[in-house]
């Protein structure tokens, strides 16, 4: 397949979209970004800078920002969604009708981490609803261990294309790929998307077990168990073991678990050090997406009769007002026999 | 099987063995630990103190030490081996010796990672080699996160206890559970044995990216192909790749890759930064594992032809007197095409 890319449409200017923007530009590409915000629109134009997002960052003149999303998706080849879980679906519909109407056949790639609340679906699969098919060459995730702000300076870091038509995931990579982004195809999106949504559930029980003053030994442990957990759940629903021991899977989650630019994990740590879920909502003052995929992740476990005792314990916590330092200690004291039981993988090989 | 533990012997005081006899000590058994140097048992006798590799911890007041290894074996249902990797055939030899001559039937248990360096040999393979199978119940391995200094102060840490033989594991689970250490117990023991070895590799390549001022994207996406790559090996070596998820695999390579108490990170780091390995070996004072596994690794990876690019690097560095700067410059921009090439792992599965 022939497929040259020259115009990509980021649609969403957080600090990810922002970003990732630039690193299109970087790479030749014609950019054009969308906010609701006009302020946000005007501030890209004319100081090219997104202080909200990306403080102290100086972004290429080459990235047009508008309101307009009509006037950013035209003559796209790509499609970036990088917008809050929550909104993904109103974004979908929006650049699915347009599309429709302008004739394009697009590529889309999202670059969100999370499930949808009510329903449980994965990212793809609400733009596969919203998006017809006959203008879509293919739906692809960009996920892995990755800060905005470190790609912003940047720092090397390795990321996966997920698709399950490889030739898009391929195009993905090409566009993206440079000497500090480093893109790997991967067939499996279903695992992908599982992972990188499920991940902030263990990294909110890292922070928490940070903020209780936990050491490096308890942390690893849990981070351990939380990976088998999430595989348990993820292979249940259809998702390749091994995607979980790559860069979206085990390479996210020790990112997200480690790090301080982790908000997921900034927010377990201020739960842990005491403070009310409300509180931390509304000071961290961003999108918290482990918050909502514990909820999903929690149903999903008992629908399919997986155990899952990190997500069960940061679902109390969040959910049923169990304070956080009594869920973490009964967590790290259960009695567990063998490390072979933990895993239980066999019984849901595909 | 009925194996009422009373008495163990604890085989080197290191931080590690003087953790675990105070854990076991704490737990209701009888402990006598041996050091070839008799100040140091003077101390740990009259000051119940290890200042030299436990600074500021005060250690139980029953731990009895002794220079006299037959004095320390006598009456013990279990032996725990805790010296570094180069000592434990000699060490294995003389327990050997005299626990034949003694008629005891016991346990050995062993705390160390590490492979011999010219025989590529697993630890329980040089025990097995050194005592008479008559005097022997089980070889257990005790492995996993956990750093001694966390140990002692009685933060929580989650460890494996893997022997081939289960029953062996169960009581060594028995003896050293309690409620801020606790036991799992697994089958796989060369899994546990390899991930344990191998995983000192990637700590010094994780400190080398800190050392290079690499930020945490880099740093887990090393993490993330340093797993993939030693669970090749450890598979076509007989391992099973669920170990390489477990405590002993991923939990041991995070703690080990994230923590300042790391030793192996600590000298990758100072590498990064540009010093000399002679000079870092000097002025660490402690065995760092890693400088040796790498060898090992890498004459076992020629052997079985498994692509170990990381090893690859960090032996370049060690042996071949590469500047770390181009090893990890070289290992972060390769060509990666798919993330399921890079796992191979199909290929060994057993």
């Amino acid at each position: 397949m022939i497929f040259l890319c020259e115009r990509v449409a980021v649609v969403g200017a957080g600090s990810w979209g922002t970003v990732l923007a630039n690193v299109l530009v970087t790479n030749g590409k014609k950019v054009k970004i969308w906010s609701r915000r006009q302020n946000q629109v005007d501030e890209l134009n004319q100081r090219h800078t997104n202080e909200a997002y990306l403080p102290h960052v100086e972004l290429s003149k080459k990235i047009e920002a508008s309101t307009n999303l009509e006037d950013v998706l035209l003559g796209s080849e790509v499609v970036l969604l990088a917008v809050p879980t929550k909104a993904m679906r109103t974004v979908s519909h929006e650049v699915g009708l347009l599309i429709k109407k302008m004739k394009l056949k697009v590529i889309i790639v999202h670059a969100s981490k999370g499930l949808e609340l009510e329903t449980h679906k994965r990212i793809s699969e609400i733009i596969s609803e919203e998006v017809s098919f006959e203008n879509v060459q293919g739906v692809v995730a960009l996920s892995g261990p990755s800060h905005a702000e470190e790609v912003a300076k940047h720092d090397i870091t390795l990321i996966t294309a997920a698709s399950s038509n490889l030739q898009a995931a391929k195009i993905i990579q090409q566009i993206f790929m440079n000497s500090y982004f480093r893109v790997y195809t991967n067939s499996d999106i279903i695992g992908v998307e599982f992972g990188a949504a499920f991940k902030n559930i263990i990294a909110l029980g890292a922070g928490a077990l940070d903020g209780l003053g936990y050491g490096d030994d308890a942390k690893a442990a849990l981070m351990t168990r939380g990976l088998a957990e999430i595989a348990r759940l993820g292979i249940a629903l259809g998702a390749d073991p091994l995607t979980f021991i790559g860069l979206s899977g085990v390479g996210d989650l020790i990112v997200t678990c480690t790090s301080s630019h982790s908000r997921n994990w900034r927010a377990g740590r201020q739960l842990g050090e005491g403070a009310q879920v409300v509180d931390v909502v509304n000071n961290m003052g961003m999108v918290i997406e482990g918050l909502t995929t514990v909820q999903a992740a929690y149903e999903l476990a008992k629908e399919k009769k997986i155990e899952m005792p990190i997500t069960e314990a940061i679902y109390r916590v969040v959910y049923q007002d169990e304070k956080m330092k009594k869920a973490i200690s009964d967590l790290m004291t259960r009695e567990g026999k063998s490390e072979e039981e933990t895993f239980q993988w066999n019984t849901y090989q595909k």
